[in-house]
């Protein structure tokens, strides 16, 4: 009897967990205890880490000793900025760039300390690396500003808005865990054989790198300038769809109803833009994605395919002025206070994560001398 | 009702595989149609790399392809070495320092040729942290040496023998594959994103650097060591198991009977220290673990504890004169030809690895101000 081989692990439950729940057909997404739409736009950046990592929210002292454990570790090491210097002259990619350095630090002993540590680096890693490839100097990080604000300001070299930070406080709560995507199961398998905590984020940064998983929220804003004014919206996505082509920043592999993550930054986007003074954008952004749900209904019935993560990713983290290059990078700043929660989660079980293959491949075959071969 | 949760995924079968086939009832470990014993004493480090990634034994243009390629690029780039120096200033383990160079690699699009760069790298990486770490000028990488004999050479400053190159090939090719263990995993898991080689290996060895994979050969040499001689055998395990202490070297979460790894590891100790002419350390190693193995059945009766791969791998590489240190990094460079093998696997499925968790945390939190916390 042939054991039943399950690829992908679809439908297998690998885990419990405290920190998300994703229901794709009710479009439900909670982070700990909280519907999304309830903790994202409220949460500063801290306050959400803290909230993964311990399960309540912070008191005002202990939101105070994150804060200033955070900003205490945002320098990197000699080390890191050398590499990143030599990674710089080979252009590779920022999200290559990210897991080089990353990987650069010394675990310790000390999850918590590590866990802090690498959640401070991330940001100063990419912004550095940001400014070496433009042919700018990196900027030293703040301690007097909130890990979203000295992100900003490390890449742009102005201190942020209030509307600004918020806007990537509400992106960063937004993206920081879902479930057991391929990034968080990978930290969790690492982390499942005692090893230590940057070995596990490291690994994390090498899955979110792959296409299948980070996504590509940089072909929707394409779309969007290549649209131009609303008017060209219906003739060009008929056109695409007509040609067979996919619309990207809809449909999700889990989410069959809207993606409850795009309705949080849509909001997260108006109030953006219209803190900008300037919401034309904006408004061109909503007309092409009612556009495109009513052709791919039209197109593609009973698919049910709805605007994902992706889309208003784009023009949220467009409307912060970064880069598409910048997407992917600002996503794993992100979700690494996720990885590192269900780390300690999965350290906690004190369980080796250690699944079957079973062999399809030839037997007693035997040894044939180079001079017979 | 309740989904079912398989923890640690035991008994999960996630892959199917040409590649090895482990029956830790019967005791019998297949590569790519080989049974462990067959292949491990008969061919090379690069027969068998060959192997792995091409489903065949190569002929000898094939293998002296393989073999040029890979000495060709042994040579660690600046960068690479620059930030082996730093770490070594810092006194981190061989490990870490393994894994980080290895993260220090900028993937290519051509797996390929990321695949030969760092199975041909991973020797002089170990090799030179560890003469840092010692004080001692790292040497130059020999592209007139195999595989496993420059890392001898590299190691120790001084071309090996015939017999030392055997017997560590006969190592790299006992551990070289080994069902869907947790780094072999982990890179199958990171692969399936779509990502690239490097942040699989680097994955990988993040995971193999944990206790509970990675596994500790060094205490069963300790063991050896403390016990000395033939007679104190009996009366230190003795006192051991009287204790409750375990036994390093023995017992296995899959084998039930002898590990057949052991069987040929102990083979090619025995070849290596009578190569050497002193068999005297190797009578002692053979009494050890037969006492063992009938104290642990009085002890432990119906436990069918057995001698497992660690405890002649502790042998082979001190017989090597290798620092136990080196024995993890050194399975790492065995290993990593297998993890590469089920990339290159998964990648063909072109599948993403992405099982569910399942939410047991709490519900309908509502936010709450910070000044009311």
């Amino acid at each position: 009897m042939s054991p039943e081989v399950h690829p992908g692990l679809e439908g297998v439950v690998a885990a419990e967990t405290q920190l998300s729940s994703v229901d794709g057909l009710a479009g439900e997404l909670i982070i700990a205890g909280f519907p999304l739409a309830e903790l994202a736009p409220n949460a500063t950046a801290e306050e959400t880490i803290y909230l993964l990592w311990n399960g309540q929210l912070p008191n005002a002292s202990q939101l105070s000793e994150l804060q200033q454990a955070l900003a205490s570790q945002r320098v990197l090491s000699p080390a890191t900025l050398d590499l990143l210097r030599a990674v710089a002259a080979e252009k590779a990619s920022t999200m290559d760039a990210l897991r080089m350095a990353a990987g650069s630090l010394i675990s310790t002993d000390d999850p918590d300390a590590d866990a802090v540590r690498v959640v401070a680096q991330l940001p100063t890693m990419v912004a550095t690396y940001w400014r070496l490839r433009q042919g700018q100097a990196p900027l030293e990080p703040r301690t007097d500003l909130s890990h979203a604000a000295n992100y900003l300001y490390m890449l742009h070299g102005s201190a942020p808005t209030p509307q600004q930070v918020r806007a990537l406080e509400t992106y960063l709560n937004t993206v920081v865990d879902h479930g057991l995507n391929a990034s968080t199961f990978t930290a969790r398998v690492i982390t499942s054989t005692g090893s230590d905590l940057i070995s596990a984020v490291v690994g994390a940064v090498g899955a979110l790198k792959g296409p299948l998983h980070g996504g590509a929220p940089g072909p929707a804003l394409d779309m969007v300038f290549a649209i131009g004014k609303p008017e060209n919206a219906e003739p060009y996505l008929r056109q695409k769809l007509e040609s067979g082509e996919r619309l990207m920043g809809f449909g999700h592999r889990v989410y069959k109803v809207r993606d409850p993550r795009a309705d949080v930054l849509a909001l997260a986007a108006d109030k953006l833009f219209e803190g900008a003074g300037d919401s034309s954008f904006y408004d061109l952004v909503r007309h092409v994605e009612e556009t495109a749900i009513a052709l791919l209904a039209e197109y593609k019935p009973g698919r049910r395919l709805q605007t994902n993560v992706e889309f208003y990713t784009a023009f949220l983290l467009h409307g912060l002025d970064l880069p598409t290059d910048l997407f992917t990078p600002t996503f794993t700043i992100g979700r690494a206070a996720g990885w590192i929660a269900h780390c300690f989660e999965q350290r906690a079980t004190g369980r080796l994560i250690r699944p079957q293959s079973v062999y399809v491949g030839p037997h007693n075959r035997t040894w044939t001398p180079l001079d017979e071969r």
